[in-house]
């Protein structure tokens, strides 16, 4: 079969697990790839996805993919279904390659029109408990040092792939419902509302707990202190306070419906 | 204008933040600066400075310098400011080059003769709450591959830089008024007595919450679980216990005055 | 004296401390290694040991060097003894080098044949708290840069490291006795069962106060939040609950002591 040959390796490995940095496992990840490519750099993305909490691991890796130089291999795991018959997936695009388990954690990359997708055998002698090590590492450093695709790979349609979904946002006059998704280490809420999805909603303010809360373009838009909705650096609406902790603060949580004020 | 010419950078980039490493923000400012400059390499200094603590980023910024080859760029970026009129701040010395908020950061480097400092424009497309990745990650690119400045750099008075500063030591006497500043990962408390500003300084004890902790060479030098005083590896009056935490073991806080005991 | 000519850096320092991320300890030890030697390139096994907890820093090495490529160096720091008469251990074996405190953190590596022991001189400069930085930082990038031995290391025989000891496995009739070590960040226990140590053990389950919990290959033969115990990915036996923290669900704690069920 004809591969795209458009996706050239940089050298670049791209990492995002539920790892932690407590214990030595990313380590024998990048060890693994090192041994068979010498020339591997890596980034880590993050290691702090919530344990096994695949979602949050697709909508990180959907938020930073587009900011990595052509020719990035991304390594992702979250991987609670390791040991059973969950498939391994490679995907490549002209871009980028991406491995890991199939379990939705590429839902939102890797659309391309060009892009192929490979099942990837596990291997006889892989641990039933890390395939980070045993299977995506190995695989890794092979979209480094190539050839590509290994003879082994199964070709699959791309859109076979499992997908998840978040709840969508419902538009319904001059109000619209939506849900905080996760929160960043500044205690930001991070929503399921993204402006590339709606380019055209003008949100003046969002209800949370029937609390109103302003949309302003940046934080000093309010006094210290205060809450506010903005758009996001990665395009998300979302809701802060000033100098604090908005989790905190507003006591919100995760899967907390919002709703959003129109203009 | 003629630049310094002896800065070259060396490819290597040194990070210091207050975004913590749960969330991809240093991720995708590296990927940033790849982008631009492929042959980056990356140290991370810390990313665990507190939330907008930018006091500790800058003493920590202030106790690393010296010790990175020459030509290093460093990147620092613990921005309560983002989104307001505050300045994006180059500097550049002979040895290294610094990039970040203006906002008091790097109120202790770059204080050697032949610096230069430039205010960079946020470009217009930047968003409001991200300049590490909009702003200060493509000026690192450009320091990496010049050429440096770039004409859209406004040359600054080096001295006009926002400056931070710290309860001064008072002597008295055969005693001495100071406070703790920051604790480490181990519980020993820093305190702002620099040996360097102190040479001749001869410090008994210190007197914390009515208690005589003694001045030692190193924590062997009391049993395990004894308190002690002893001159920091990197320069400060540090307060210790003996294979135990400081912090936790003396009930200690940030900014608590001491008062040090002289010879 | 004639030095194992097996050993060639392969430019990659892997670095092992209980330095946590916090403070910008690590990123100094990685300063002044490219100080001296540019073209290292680091990997973080990681720095979370819990602090001046040797033992564990010694299992963690143990567990991960045979996934590094040949030519690794390893800088280990967790160093209670700091600025005692401890001394600065350098381990040559053909695959590898290792340098850090001689306390027990190698009792586990370098048992090769060939291996060679030099103690290092702790240099008068030196600080008397951060080795990490003042002694250890330079020896790797020596052994990066070579030549080696320096000609101040002393050759010491290698059996005289300080040696640590986990408790051992006792096998009496079908029953066996052993202790938990550790916890990974999933909570899951590792035991002081090496399956290495004991190949033809055949187990049919694990007591812990009290409750029985049966052995599987993976996670997934059990129900999720189910107890089960396993071979893991690093070959020793672990207790762990599927998609569970099996630490806080059974009340498991370090050195805890557990009754194999033998076949």
């Amino acid at each position: 079969m004809r591969v795209s040959s458009a996706f050239r390796p940089n050298r670049w490995v791209a990492l995002l697990t539920d790892f932690g940095l407590q214990d030595p496992y990313v380590a024998v990840m990048k060890a693994v790839i090192l041994q068979q490519a010498p020339e591997a750099r890596f980034v880590d993305i993050t290691h702090e996805v919530a344990p096994q909490n695949v979602l949050q691991g697709a909508w990180m890796l959907k938020r930073v993919v587009r900011f990595f130089p052509s020719g990035t291999v991304f390594v992702a795991v979250v991987d609670p279904g390791v040991g059973t018959g969950r498939r391994n997936l490679v995907l490549l695009t002209p871009e980028f390659a991406f491995v890991g388990p199939d379990n939705g954690l590429f839902t939102w990359v890797a659309h391309h029109q060009g892009t192929q997708a490979f099942a990837v055998p596990t291997p006889p002698q892989a641990s039933a408990t890390f395939h980070g090590r045993d299977v995506y590492a190995p695989v890794a450093a092979r979209l480094l040092t190539g050839p590509v695709p290994d003879p082994s790979w199964q070709p699959l349609d791309p859109t076979s792939r499992v997908q998840l979904a978040v709840p969508p946002v419902t538009v319904r006059g001059n109000r619209a419902r939506a849900v905080i998704l996760f929160f960043d280490r500044f205690g930001n809420a991070i929503t399921n509302v993204e402006r590339e999805a709606w380019p055209d909603l003008c949100v003046e303010a969002v209800r949370i707990d029937g609390r109103w809360v302003p949309l302003h373009r940046t934080y000093a838009d309010v006094a210290p202190g205060e809450p506010l909705a903005l758009w996001g650096s990665f395009g998300e609406l979302e809701i802060s306070v000033r100098e604090g902790n908005a989790q905190n603060l507003l006591g919100l949580r995760p899967l907390q419906p919002i709703e959003l004020i129109l203009c």
